[in-house]
């Protein structure tokens, strides 16, 4: 998806909200546990409840990777069923060497030769150039690099001063802002950093930014929205919890339309305070 | 695998050699394509002609995982093939926040539910202490964490002085040092930087040190351990393409073997010289 389809998808949609699917099957209705493959079944019924209030899906990789082959299988029958309106991202957090890199762009962005065909993949930054540059390279996908991640963790390295009084995730922005432009790189930001924004915007005024954490992490979407937004929107605001395990009944999915309709609302009013609707 | 067992395995096969598993299927001879499976034919040959001569092997996961859920299949049977006295390294370079990062341990150390059998996986350290400690929390398992990686981009980031003078792949070593154990913690560090083993050295005296890059990357053997090498010895140093990629014939197996016997008694010297066997 370009950048300007994600654009005009959150003008039409009036939401700039991304569902995370970081589906664990020991959390799902009991019932589904009598198909075939639980996990799919619950995607499937999530994304369908949910795909006109959204528009992106995040599959966090871990949690199918963890069933090996079976969760590959169900982490590629998801990817399909995600309708060509809403934009994916595989959140893998991969970083590594040159070679290594695009065997891992192929994984995600390659149809063509047996991969999945994932918009987008959030990358960790520590290598450099050349562990997040082979994800670049395909026409129309997108690299979402981890800036400043919303665990607590963050701070142990991610805020670190260096000698000419940048943190170490404002370096990160700085030096990947090079090698990509606002059509193939985003960023991770948390939300549970609202005061952060704006340093992130000084560096970075017109990317998207991806941010977790707004409900169970506790970030504010209002302060997100104040410090973060752009002209474009510029941003793609990602719950899961509060959204895929609203409940854990035969009404999940209706419950989590409710939920992803409630920050859908927020987020037109967001919308329309700043002029882009 | 122990860190007194790795030891007991390091002197008797007189060896510190690390057989990375990085296997390309445009790469691997013709005559395998026949087989079913031919990247797990190739790793059986491999592993076949050189368990003997080294000390672990390290499957890079994208290469598996690119190939979906067959590639995860090859995985797992590579990874049952290998002798129970070699230790095992999942290349996966993950990193994640907690809840996540307990999956990919699950995924690459829990049998019992699922998983794999690894003793090991590699971890990036940007997001801090919450995702590396899910990895510290199994028996006898190891999270190797990125400090100092081989390739050319490291130097955009790993090398960034802090105002305390210390280099960031420094900071990581001190700061997750307090996170695990000389018995559980070993360190990611490229043997092209031979002139940083003593930095290394200086932060993580007796920790083991996991180093890429001798071979097709050029780093020197001789320099990592006049620099890098403990009492223990306290290295495994990982050769890839000169071994499995060695020939593309029906000799694959023998030149790899050959390969890895000259690597072995280079090793065997390095050992005789620092007396440790």
């Amino acid at each position: 998806m370009t950048r300007a389809e994600l654009i005009h998808e959150i003008k039409t949609k009036r939401s700039f909200l991304c569902v995370g699917l970081d589906t664990d099957i020991a959390k799902i209705p009991e019932f589904l546990l009598d198909y075939e493959d639980p996990v799919y079944e619950f995607n499937k019924r999530i994304i369908e409840a949910t795909s006109d209030l959204c528009v992106a899906y995040k599959p966090n990789i871990a949690f199918y990777e963890y069933r090996g082959a079976e969760g590959w299988n169900s982490l590629q029958k998801t990817w399909s069923l995600i309708p060509s309106n809403c934009f994916t991202i595989a959140d893998a957090k991969r970083g590594d060497i040159g070679n290594t890199a695009s065997m891992y762009a192929r994984a995600f962005f390659d149809e063509e030769q047996g991969g999945l065909g994932f918009d987008s993949i959030t990358v960790a930054p520590y290598m450099g150039e050349d562990s997040v540059k082979p994800f670049l390279e395909f026409d129309n996908k997108w690299a979402i690099v981890l800036a400043l991640t919303s665990n607590q963790g963050s701070a142990d390295f991610q805020n670190t001063l260096d000698q000419d009084g940048y943190q170490l995730f404002e370096k990160v922005i700085v030096k990947t802002n090079g090698w990509g432009t606002e059509k193939n790189l985003m960023y991770v930001v948390g939300a549970t950093r609202g005061e952060a924004f704006k340093t992130i915007r000084k560096h970075a005024p017109n990317h998207f930014l991806l941010v977790p954490g707004v409900g169970a992490q506790g970030g504010s979407l209002e302060d997100v929205c104040n410090y973060g937004m752009n002209e474009d929107c510029g941003l793609l605001v990602n719950a899961t919890r509060s959204i895929i395990y609203a409940s854990d009944g035969k009404d999940f999915a209706e419950k989590a339309r409710e939920e992803a309709l409630a920050l859908q609302k927020q987020m037109e009013s967001e919308l329309i305070k700043a002029n882009i609707i």
